[in-house]
């Protein structure tokens, strides 16, 4: 890994070859054959404050073959790589669990199988993602998809010209790998992004054209966002230099989901970098937004223990450390309510598409 | 409900002011007004073998309100349908959720509540559903939507010319409601369609662009596919005259997850008629493709107890009765294996886009 930025240029198949090539050198000079990858885990993670986002420290493990607690890993590491390159060679994407399937096999005058099952092999391609610093996507493994995107933005996925003002009432479904060799951006008039966080609330503003009143794109993960999603906020922030609001309920898994498209995962710090969208604005549901907007008492959810356990956690993550989260934090707990997107139906129907979502906004009224 | 078939013709609006104006004749006679409504649930559905669809049977429920035990839930049925009528008005659709908080108030000088929760008003709209003889879709509610679709195909979604055979690796994202005014087909030269179960596969398969080669129409649900998918699936067989594929997993959940696609559910047997696929029909897997293609032992997950005992439940299903249908279910409980989709990558990775469902289809090689 000291070399990670003279391999940034470098695609997968070199880096690949390169790493292949380190432990040839190592068995013709007769050395233990070793491989050096970046430790994943909370012991090795930290938020950085300057970029605001969750990153992987500097800690290193060691992967050696002629050692007794180590040796099937290392084994099972090449293992992946070989089938990684022979996708990258053929051009095609798979599940992640497919490539379980692909390379489980009974090793030869042995009764031991290559992997016992996915929860072995997955670790291992993640282990591959960090020390090639290569993202799941660029090793052509395929997560799940959920989610959809319509608005002022035409793209180019797998050379389709899609247009986006014209998907109708479904959208264009996002595929989970939106690299650059596949999604291109075109013509684009939106002046932001709006996310939100279901689905069925989602179809309410595609119905009434929001995106295009507004001028802007909105997009679903279905529930808490795919990485496909994610990666693609991403890059539409960066190469489109769009803001992006975040809308979800106003209760701990709004906030979590907003946390995650803003800093990543923990678990998945080493790919925050490319994933997180660390400038994204909260635009509600605030907890503030039930005085606010003068909302019926009838559609309150009081908070469980279950719920307060979890925010009073959730105040002591480092990115919600500023005054303005403590306030809106402390503020959920106080009044005890919980309050679903849903819940602005009591107003009316066109309530969060009219009123709600444009007053926000243009008054800058958001957290980030 | 006597009036069902007259009805048919008459808009949901209509059939709502038809319910009102019966029960108002009533209140003008001095009547208690009471409102008939086909009983739902297992005690009033059975398998119509002519069919081969779940159906619902001919009993009724009285819902009066003079009937201490039945006035609530017959001011709550008027509710929302007052509502329901609001959204045909306003030619807009909203999640069920926002239906319960939009109706949701305390009643004046009473501290009693219209609903509790929503458990309370998803049955009720259930009930007019059945009472209207209307799809939920008709009532102007949104269900949650997954699932996407790409093929030799074009629809207009809500005006929108959407050429289904330029939706790069996404695919367009299959809305809730795909009704004749919302979702019309345009050009088709599909001469089937395949059902996935699994996003991932899916994308599989349109990667290598198995819907031009193969002249089909591809779809997935993300699962047990939602009522968009499964209404759309019934439209296209109906009215492009395609047959329909089903590609899901050798196990129980792959044995529903067709079941429900072909005959429909008990809990919404009331929407069999216009949403399930009698002629669907079973491609695999098949619990004898383990031996069939030679696979390795390795990729065999063994039955559960658990697994076992559902499976049993599943063999005395009425449209499951059949000879061929008992053969394939008895062979995997004897085997006690099930064998997941990803477990063909153990052949190679196109293995089945380009042998698999090919062949299969091929040769006719499926249970119906």
């Amino acid at each position: 890994m000291k070399n990670k930025k003279e391999d940034s240029g470098k695609s997968v198949d070199e880096k690949i070859n390169k790493l292949a090539k380190e432990v040839l050198n190592q068995i013709e000079k007769n050395n233990n054959p070793t491989v050096d990858m970046p430790l994943r885990g909370i012991t090795n993670v930290y938020f950085d404050e300057k970029n605001k986002i969750i990153q992987m420290g500097n800690k290193t493990s060691s992967r050696s073959f002629f050692n007794l607690g180590q040796s099937k890993k290392f084994m099972q590491t090449f293992l992946a790589a070989k089938v990684i390159q022979d996708l990258i060679k053929q051009n095609i994407t798979v599940p992640i669990r497919s490539i379980y399937y692909n390379t489980k096999h009974t090793i030869e005058g042995t009764k031991e199988e290559t992997w016992n099952d996915q929860s072995e092999s997955d670790p291992i391609i993640e282990d591959l993602e960090v020390t090639l610093d290569a993202l799941r996507e660029e090793l052509h493994v395929r997560a799940g998809s959920k989610g959809a995107m319509v608005g002022n933005l035409t793209i180019i996925d797998s050379g389709d010209k899609i247009d986006l003002r014209k998907m109708g009432s479904g959208g264009w479904s996002i595929p989970s790998i939106v690299e650059n060799n596949i999604i291109k951006f075109d013509k684009c008039e939106a002046t932001y992004i709006l996310f939100i966080e279901k689905d069925t609330i989602w179809s309410r503003f595609n119905e009434d054209k929001f995106w295009r009143k507004n001028n802007c794109i909105i997009i679903h993960g279905g529930g808490q966002p795919p990485r496909g999603v994610r990666r693609l906020l991403r890059r539409m922030h960066d190469e489109l230099k769009l803001p992006v609001y975040v809308v979800v309920d106003s209760d701990i898994y709004g906030l979590y989901i907003y946390s995650v498209v803003k800093q990543g995962s923990i678990n998945l710090a080493f790919e925050s970098m490319r994933m997180a969208v660390p400038k994204a604005r909260f635009l509600g549901l605030s907890s503030f937004d039930f005085e606010k907007y003068k909302l019926p008492s009838s559609v309150i959810l009081r908070l469980k223990e279950v719920d307060k356990k979890r925010i009073k956690e959730v105040m002591g993550y480092p990115w919600f450390k500023d005054n303005k989260w403590q306030k809106e934090i402390k503020h959920m707990l106080k009044i005890g309510v919980k309050l679903e997107l849903e819940a602005l139906s009591a107003k009316n129907f066109k309530f969060i598409t009219e009123k709600y979502v444009p007053d926000k906004i243009r008054n800058k009224d958001y957290l980030d």
